[in-house]
């Protein structure tokens, strides 16, 4: 078994197409989640009550816990985001802001160490009674994960130290050993956490309990059962036929062999199983994380990198079900897939994991937030017709524009900390092989090895590697040649180089020297994509890529009625670099037909041959930058 | 404004296609039904109560209500279609027992007329307080269509006698009079009773008070939320965007021109409306039923003519919003067009309302019942993936197969109840003019003339019209022209003859005479129908129809992935008449493509052309006989 493969992450992020979305972060969604999480929003955002649960909590202020059992989550995962940011663009008084926001938090802690507002302010007596459905163990996790990540970024230890008590804390009262809770998350993400944990504060408890969590998942009797029994409280889905799938939780993971259930869940669920898998080096493990990426990416995603076909449990459905109109395809889960293949990609450098992953952070994740920062999805349709989200309730989910705020935020904040960390995305490192997974503009350094990366993508597929430090020694270097991508060329200081090509890789060993330059092109055209025919909503239709960018049609350019409009007979008759619109894109023209959009007796039925088409040309957006010119419908597949 | 006009009932039915059937509801449907009503049936069908109810209401049981506020209808729609039944085949011992049931609901009437079992067992005191949700004029409507039926066919007074006990005790409550309650149904259906009751005892107080009701719906302020605010019993529907839609109580009749809301309480209205603008000559509310029926049947029906595109509310959505597989579709939603097409036939002879009335008759209405009389559908979808039901909560609605009862088992009753007096439904007189608008073999006899019609319909289009009885005097005989014929011709003893082809019909004036043959040929072809571009989910699309019958392709005949199957290039290559498949049917074979069913790879996503397909012979069945051969995929629009 290989060692676990090394995150290395890029420093000094300079990128054409980033540096963008990371300056509205920034500037715009910091600051103004910051204000939803102390119900400062103007207009009609919803309530989220999460900084004034830690007030009320650490008895600065009296009332009632508002919200969701896992409120707290909201600002873990924006302090997460904060670190990020602060390693990015360092800002004193957005550090200033976090720092006080921690001392709050921290004054909220327990003298055991256990840190949950929503118990603290209800009742402790009973806490640890509803793993299943009362995230504490959720709440946990993005605690760690923020306080790793801004103990990194700023050396500040207090909230480090608060999270390390209540992992403590956790570690006294769940475990394998007598008399402890023996359960697991009802949300995972702790496990993900702990592995953060452990490698950051090095102790093996962690790790073990990590461990423990993926190991004990499913097995019967079932915890979640057993607790219910105990404690009488009723699972939030104990109606659905998803019933412990819901949980992921009806199977060991070592005999699940499909994503099912809650997808945001399975997303978190399989990554910390895949550290498990790869720090431990079990190979049942290893085997079990191959098996449930296959059934998520080749079964269950959307052409967006989407997950979920159906808003009931946020959940997966079955294999091949992958309605575009009704879809949940939540923002979160599309993250989720993120973490997945990152990690995937640590147990094993194989470009496809790294395909899906750029697949959904190009689409599904991007869109969801608006171009300005200020709005969010938390759904994220292929197809969408406004007066269905109106009057149809199988669409009521589907929003046609983006909305100020959730009563249950998890999307806005888990975006953010994603897209400010995106450089520990880019690269991995196994044995001497250094992996490019993304490509972003930004340096990349790892023993003595420095280069600067620059590129036009994913405008274009130009990407230039100069090397400007180097030892004397053969390294390696895997350059993924991405799956769109039929034709490339690698050219090293001008001069065509040839490159061993390794499942999705091209490797390149040699003895770097400073001034080398390497240039990967990749030719980006744009590519009519079909679905796999067991597909039954994407039957007989086809969708525009080009390079890893989904492209859709919007009402805003092509009319109403986008259900009428087909492919034309010819290729492309446009791709245009358009800097004015939607922030800068690359549009799309292609030849189109447009079917007559009514009979001219109004009949609704009738034996006559197919609508006369007329020749248009359509005119294709990025899936992810849709719905920033008001409500209008929008498709991403449409019929040939 | 010409006076409404009459229906002829047939008499003497004697027909290929609906004697089978109806022999099927006597022998089959209507002892299982009863069985039903009494909790008899075994396994798992759900259970009804309600002739339990009447007993405990009667005080010769004890116990508690059972059902919902609405079940004493099921066993009037039962006794209205025992009646239909005994007037074809006088049956002594089901006579005895549906007298003995009518003892039992005489003996349950209160003494101030009131018959609601709901009410009585559950509390007199609380009676009139919810006409919005509570049912209690709708179960009084199906009370007194029963009482008439009966008493139509046996002569017997008693169901009548407490029928019209029950209607002067509503005189006596409900009303535009001071002192009486200003409201009108939740669930309309007694605006139908009350003019079918005033035709059969010349009590004029009906016919007013089901004007009052077609009047006052929809005046503002809203009587239900009135009503609400003085008993404080919120809307079954209160949390729906519905709102007073889903009553069709949010304008004045004459002010609405979309058909909105609950399906079948928006088609019992209509219907009754019809009556009303009929027999009062109001051109005002005759303009509004041409409106809502041009709204139904132009923008809001399947090809099949189900009404209803979504389930929640059973309603119906927006504007040629049509999804085939989440469709709502309900049996009695269709048995409902079938009343109001009857109504618009008698208030204008029109082909195209007969048209409707057919179109729904023969597919949405006949798929209600599984051809052994003892299952039945609620919902009837146009496509259908038995895992979907299963694993899409948006689909769990739709059956894939019959079902043994319901809960709320409106629909199969109601369906007995339309088959078992289909004879009034196939002619309408105007003046002098006697028009023939349904197909069905038996007697037609008006003031002096008899005629016997024999067809081979809807198998073949070939109708023999023989003159057995006549007087010396012309007359007109109007034969519809179905929407679905192109070529017809007809022949007066075995000649051709020339007819006016007016509005739908063939119109043959001339002094019959006893002997005389008209013979009508209407060619019956297979034809592939199209949807208006309009309608989103039919886009591409195409349904076969042979006559009135709309087909569909089963798993069965066609194997899985239904989806799959396109139109071939060639036009039908076999219409096989075969007796022995699913009661004998005619069904149709087509040139198909079949596209292959997977990737060699297994890719969800790809870059490829169009999958390969192979010619393939398609085998298509009517659609109201599908799910007779177990659980398994069924589409009627397939790709071209």
């Amino acid at each position: 078994m290989a060692k676990y493969g090394v995150s290395v992450p890029l420093t000094d992020i300079r990128d054409g197409f980033w540096s963008g979305f990371r300056d509205t972060i920034v500037r715009e969604a910091i600051p103004y989640q910051w204000a939803a999480l102390n119900d400062a929003l103007p207009g009609t955002a919803e309530k989220s009550g999460c900084m004034r649960n830690f007030r009320i909590a650490a008895g600065q202020e009296t009332g009632d816990f508002h919200g969701y059992p896992f409120q707290d989550s909201d600002v873990y995962k924006w302090l997460e985001g904060v670190a990020y940011s602060l390693r990015w663009k360092p800002d004193s008084a957005l550090e200033a802001l976090a720092d006080g926001a921690i001392q709050t938090i921290a004054a909220a802690q327990q003298p055991d160490g256990y840190l949950d507002t929503y118990y603290i302010i209800r009742g402790l007596d009973r806490r640890w009674t509803n793993l299943r459905d009362d995230h504490e163990l959720y709440v946990a996790g993005h605690l760690i994960e923020a306080a790793v990540a801004y103990w990194q970024t700023t050396g500040k230890r207090t909230l480090l130290d608060t999270a390390v008590r209540f992992a403590q804390h956790i570690h006294s009262v769940i475990g394998p050993e007598e008399g402890k809770i023996h359960g697991y998350p009802g949300h995972p993400v702790l496990e993900m956490a702990l592995m953060k944990l452990w490698s950051a504060v090095g102790d093996e408890r962690y790790l073990r309990l990590a461990e423990y969590f993926i190991r004990e998942r499913g097995k019967q009797p079932a915890f979640f059962e057993e607790e219910r029994l105990l404690f009488g409280r009723e699972a939030a889905w104990k109606d659905s036929p998803l019933g412990l799938r819901y949980y992921q939780a009806h199977a060991p993971l070592e005999e699940q062999d499909e994503a099912v259930g809650h997808a945001v869940r399975a997303m978190y669920l399989f990554s910390g199983m895949t550290d498990v898998a790869g720090e431990t080096g079990d190979p049942g493990l290893a085997a079990a994380c191959r098996r449930l990426w296959e059934s998520t990416v080749s079964r269950r995603m959307y052409v967006t990198g989407a997950l979920g076909s159906s808003e009931h449990g946020e959940a997966f459905t079955f294999n091949y079900d992958l309605p575009n109109d009704t879809a949940y395809a939540e923002t979160c889960a599309s993250v989720g897939l993120v973490f997945f293949a990152k990690r995937m990609l640590c147990l094993e450098p194989l470009g496809e994991y790294a395909d899906v992953m750029e697949r959904a952070l190009y689409n599904s994740v991007l869109s969801g937030m608006q171009l300005d920062g200020k709005r969010f999805f938390y759904v994220n349709p292929l197809e969408v017709v406004p007066e269905a989200c109106e009057w149809d309730r199988n669409k009521s989910h589907v929003k046609a524009e983006r909305q100020p705020w959730f009563g249950c935020a998890c999307c806005p904040p888990n975006l953010v900390r994603l897209m400010a960390s995106l450089e520990e995305y880019a690269a991995v490192k196994h044995g001497e092989i250094l992996y490019l997974n993304l490509y972003l503009g930004g340096m990349l350094r790892d023993s003595g090895l420095t280069m600067r990366i620059e590129t036009g993508y994913p405008w274009n597929g130009v990407v230039a590697i100069d090397v400007t430090e180097a030892i004397q020694e053969e390294r390696s270097l895997a350059l993924r040649v991405p799956g769109w991508c039929e034709n490339w060329s690698l050219s090293l200081n001008g001069e065509p180089c040839a490159a061993e090509y390794r499942r999705g890789y091209a490797v390149l060993r040699r003895s770097w020297r400073i001034g080398d330059r390497l240039t990967m092109k990749m030719e980006m055209v744009p590519r009519w994509v079909r679905a796999n025919p067991r597909v039954r909503e994407d039957a007989g239709l086809t969708a525009l890529q080009r390079g890893p960018i989904v492209y859709c049609l919007e009402e805003a350019d092509n009319g109403k009625a986008l259900h009428l409009l087909r492919r034309g007979p010819d290729p492309e008759t446009g791709v245009r670099w358009e800097p004015g619109t939607l922030g800068g894109v690359v549009t799309v023209r292609t030849s189109g037909l447009r079917e007559d959009e009514d009979w001219p007796d109004g009949r609704l039925y009738d034996f006559r041959e197919a609508s006369e088409v007329r020749a248009t040309e359509l005119k294709w957006i990025p899936y992810y930058a849709w719905a920033n010119r008001g409500a209008g419908e929008m498709r991403v597949w449409i019929r040939e």
